[in-house]
This record gives C-alpha cells, structure tokens and sequence, in this order.
C-alpha cells in the first residue's frame, strides 16, 4: 500500500481526537502497516489544566526509535499501541489555568494526536510562543527542537572559528539547512554542503554554502579532497556513516566534528562501524556529540537570537510542510527517503488570524 | 622459528654498525621472517656533525607501522630494505660540533642500528639529555616520547578534572603506567585500570589503580558497570576496539576519551568499526585525538615537569628492558603479544659511571 492511499482512509475532524499509534515495531524505513489510527473524545482539562488543539506538528528521526523502542532520549520507551511522541505547535481552547488564557500558542510535547490536556509543568516541556510576529510554524522548526539542535550543536558544542572551512551534511534538511546560515553569522571562510540531488545542491548554495557536493552523483571522499584542498576544520555531522568516514579522512589541523544525527545508518540491517575513528589522532582533532534536551536551559536566549536572526534576515527558516494529520505517517517517512527539504513538518489547522501576518 | 633462536643468531660488537632492516612487510605481528640484520662500518662524522653510540632503543606500536610503510606520522614511509625508524638514548664518541662534547647524552631518532651519525639539527628531533641525576634509560622512556605521550594526551588533550572517574585502557603499558600515575597527581575521585592478566591487574592497583579490570578473565562492559556506577567521565585509550566500545556505553555527562592508540585493531585481519561513536551525543561526550610530535614544542616544560615528578616519588618509572642489541624484533613483538610491563626498551649497551647513581 503506498502512503497516498494509506492517508486517504483517513480523515481528521474538529470534535474528536485523532491519533497515530504504534502498530507495530518498523523494520527498516517506516511502513503503512507500523501506524495505527484511533479516535477518542476529546480530553477534559482538570484544574491546573489547559486544553491545546494541534496546529502543526514537527517530524524527526528520533520518531522512529520512539516507535522501535530504541531511543536514548533518557524518557520511557514507548510500546506498541502507545500514541506516537512528538512536539509540535498548538492553540489554548479551553482553561483551567489563569496563567494561559483561552488563544495563548504554545509549542510542547503534544504526541501525535489532535487535542492535548496538559498542565504544562516543566516535565512536559511546553514553552509559551512568545514571537506572536513570526509564523507559528516555525515554532515546530526554526523556533522549535530543530534550531536548538542547530544552534546548540554548532554554537555550543561546536566551537566554530572565524575562517574555518566548513562541512555540512544534510545540509539540506531541517537542522542542515539551519548550521548552513549560522556558519555564515559565524565566519567560515569556506561553507561544504553535502545533500543528495542536484536540487538540493542548488538549494543549498542560495542558502549560502560556497559550494555543494552531491553525494547521490559525486564521489563525496574525491570532491572533499578538491574543494578543502587544506583539510576540514569544522564538520558538522547529520548523516554518519560513509560521509562521516570521507571527512575524517580529510581533516586540517585542530578539527572539529559535531554529532548531530547519523539518518544514513538508522535504517541498516548492520550497524554502521566507523573505522577511521583513529584519524582524529594526527589532527589533533575532536569529535564531540551533544543531545539538544540538554540545552532547554538556554531556552530564552536561543529564541531571542534565533527570532533576532529570522527577523534581520540572517537566517531564513526553511519549512517543508505536509497538509493533514492524516499525513503524518507519511511525512515522516519522507525523512528516511531524503525527500524533505528544510524542517519536515505537519501543518494539522491552519494558522488562526493573527494582528499582522508575517511577509 | 622462536624468536631465542632468531635472536641468538646474532651478536652485536663494538666497531662495527649493526643494524636491523626490513626484511618484508608484516603481516599480523611481527615474525623473525620481517627482519634483515646487517653489518655497516662505523660511519665518520663530518663538521658539525657527531657520532653516537647506542646505549638504549625504545619500542612503540608505530614501529610495526613503519615496517609496513602505513603510519600517519607524515614522514616518508619507510621502504623493504631500510633500517627501521626509532628513538632512543646514545652517547657522544665522536665530536666535530664544538656545542656537543664526547661523553654528552642525547635522545632521538637513532633507528635500529648502534651507531649513527647525526648533525643534530631540529628536522632530527634529538633532544640533550639533562637529567644526570636520572638513569639514562628513562629518555627512552618517561623523559621520553612515551613520557611525552602520556603528559601531552592526559593534561593537554584531555582536560582531566579533579574528582574524575577515570579509566584507563592498556594500563600496565608504557604510556598507561604513567597516566595510571598522572591520574592521582590530577585528583581523580577512582582510577580504573584495565589489564591483560592478574599479574599486570596486581601491578597496576599496587601504581595507583583503585581498581583493576583483566579484560582476559573478565568481562569488561559488565566490571565498568559495577566499577563505574554514575559512568566514566575520563577515559585514556590506549588499545581501541572491544574496551573502547565499552567505555562509550557506559559514559557520564561530559565525559572525555583521548584517542592515544589502538593496539587491540592494529594486527586484525578485517579493519574495526566502532559501532556506538553516537553514545557521544546523549552524554555532551567529547573523543579527542592527539599526536605525539606535535606536542615536541612543549619539550622542556614537559622533561622539567617529568623530572620534578620521578625525583619527588610521584611518578615511579617502569621499564621492561631486554637485553642486547639482538633482542630488538623479538623486543617489538612482545608489545602485540601485551607481554611488556611499563615501557618497552632495549639496552644496547650499560649506562657509563657517573657521578651520582640512581637509587
């Protein structure tokens, strides 16, 4: 059954919530079959409580291993017949809670379902949307997880230098699309992006990398030699596996390599083993990993530079937004397949009419 | 052929320059079969140059590398037929450099050979000896570049902090010996040795592990769980592999690798693939690499330091010496058999009196 027909048998509706569960384990890329669709009345909120109605949801790799059971995110694995988690954007539609009057937009763990109760406590991880002049979208992408993966991964973690030559894989997804721009704000000297097709690769040079490799066509090891003829100094890893290894082999000096995601191995019957991990040994180099919930606590200073940034036009979000929750199964499958371009997500309603739209 | 016979085949003598070549590339470790013993006149110095004589040859990993012409020391790679690369301790016989007497120890790269000529230039990396309160032997060893080794990757690479749970791989080694030390000079909270046999795992509690692991009769992931309850934060690599891929599974928040060697992958038939490298994202985890050589700028501070260390007890020096020029192949062959304890070396001829002898 193809994803078309899949999402066709269903149908979202105001008045009663939707939701994708987990059928079943995913062997490989998600299927049809892994995703079950249920339907329930809409939660009441207690005291304390708000109820939240879904206007988008983000997609992420992650969201696979929720469904496998395998994530390392610290939270309990999810089981099979389990609403599937995720984080998205929604609309205060009923209160129990003074401090979040009915309209507020927050953005938070919501889950794959179409109404939430939350009481919005800290465990949940819900943060007010406090950028009422920008899209709302953007709080399930730029403003969301997805920038602080990128800003904390190449920021925080990172250490990027002024005139650093840097790579980037999956540079045109979501957080790829994200570390392009900032390793402008930051000064390279030279900006790689790796991304798969020639549309991609036009994409992400008028996104600002100075050159971009196309892995599906090119020989990436062999066009890296080329384009860094000094070595990479900064490596921004999306992807894992044989990209990972090519740019070990063509280090500079004092390297750095951020762990951001490995999508290339997730889906491998055999685990992908790295065996020129030892290459960081000449360079002096480091390769250092960073888990973006270890970062909530920069929270407020992330959105207000990231929300600075989209405003001044140094960075410009990326969005690559399915209609209908009835798509979600489908959209998160178009991660695996390397189809998105920018942040995937679900556009559930449509955005409420706001005092000024953005432009 | 066993490496007595082999070895006893030969005989060095004073007078004329012997010197041990490659024969063949090894395959897997080394065998008698890799190496060619010949027999040179002792070489004239010509102005500004010295002759040496060979007193002490130190044995690292590398060598075996330079023998199959795959190291990524980045100098030339050696040939069938050339003397094989290593560093070791020589006295002055023969002076035509008014700066550098008869009877002045050096160290540096002598090769395998018991005599040598050497204009003593930087390209040589020789280093004057000055510590004749010291016996010599440590030049080939902890005031040598396996010394270095361990000061440049614990303290420089490293970043160790007080309170540390450290752990170190290949601890009864030459450069584990020392970290094992440097370890409690840096305030680490436990020292977790990793060893091959209960003889090595006795030696190395009685250094300064407060605990030991015999990754021969133990099974490592399980002793790091129970030794390590709240996780590794500094673990020193020395053999790569299995150990390595334990250590990530079980890291605290922040915790540091250095990549010092892997001498567990290097005599593998199919290369290692590290397969859990991503453990470094959930942890803010940071795998960092260093290269001996490019710390040699640091030089005097480090034999300073070093000294001052041995002098006042804090680092007690292990060697594990064979005897006699002859001895060399079998010499590095012990090191991929894990049979040396502390720093492996040769003693090509007794240190000369002194004026004061090492107690």
């Amino acid at each position: 059954m193809n994803w078309e027909t899949f999402s066709g048998r269903y149908k979202a509706r105001d008045g009663i919530n939707c939701q994708w569960r987990i059928a079943r384990r995913p062997v490989g890329n998600v299927r049809p079959e892994d995703f079950e669709w249920t339907e329930e009345p809409i939660p009441v909120p207690k005291d304390g409580e708000v109820l939240l109605e879904t206007m988008y949801l983000g997609l992420a790799p992650v969201m696979r291993m929720y469904m496998m059971g395998t994530d390392r995110t610290g939270d309990e694995h999810q089981r099979v017949g389990d609403v599937i988690r995720g984080r998205g954007v929604a609309r205060v539609i009923e209160s129990k809670n003074p401090d979040l009057p009915v309209g507020e937009i927050v953005q938070g763990a919501i889950g794959w379902q179409t109404y939430r109760v939350s009481s919005m406590t800290p465990a949940e991880k819900f943060f007010r949307v406090t950028t009422p002049d920008l899209p709302y979208s953007l709080a399930a992408g730029a403003l969301g997880m997805n920038g602080l993966s990128a800003f904390a991964g190449f920021f925080i973690c990172g250490e990027p230098k002024r005139g650093d030559v840097t790579v980037i894989s999956g540079a045109a997804g979501g957080v790829g699309t994200m570390v392009v721009q900032m390793a402008r704000i930051a000064g390279s000297r030279t900006i790689v992006g790796i991304a798969g097709g020639a549309e991609k690769c036009r994409f992400i040079k008028d996104l600002g990398c100075d050159e971009a490799i196309d892995y599906k066509s090119e020989s990436v090891p062999q066009r890296l030699k080329e384009l860094c003829p000094e070595g990479i100094d900064f490596y921004f890893d999306n992807v894992g596996g044989e990209i990972l290894t090519a740019c070990l082999e063509n280090l500079a000096m004092n390297a750095r390599i951020v762990l951001c995601g490995s999508i290339s191995e997730y889906t491998r019957e055999t685990p992908f083993g790295l065996t020129n991990y030892t290459r960081l040994r000449a360079v002096e180099g480091k390769m250092a990993g960073f888990f973006v919930y270890n970062h909530l606590h920069r929270w407020e200073e992330f959105t207000g530079q990231m929300a600075d940034w989209i405003r001044a036009g140094k960075i410009k979000p990326v969005q690559d937004i399915v209609e209908g929750f009835e798509s979600m199964p489908a959209a998160l499958s178009r991660l695996f397949e390397g189809k998105n371009v920018g942040v995937q997500c679900c556009r559930v309603r449509p955005e409420p009419v706001r005092r000024k739209l953005f432009d």
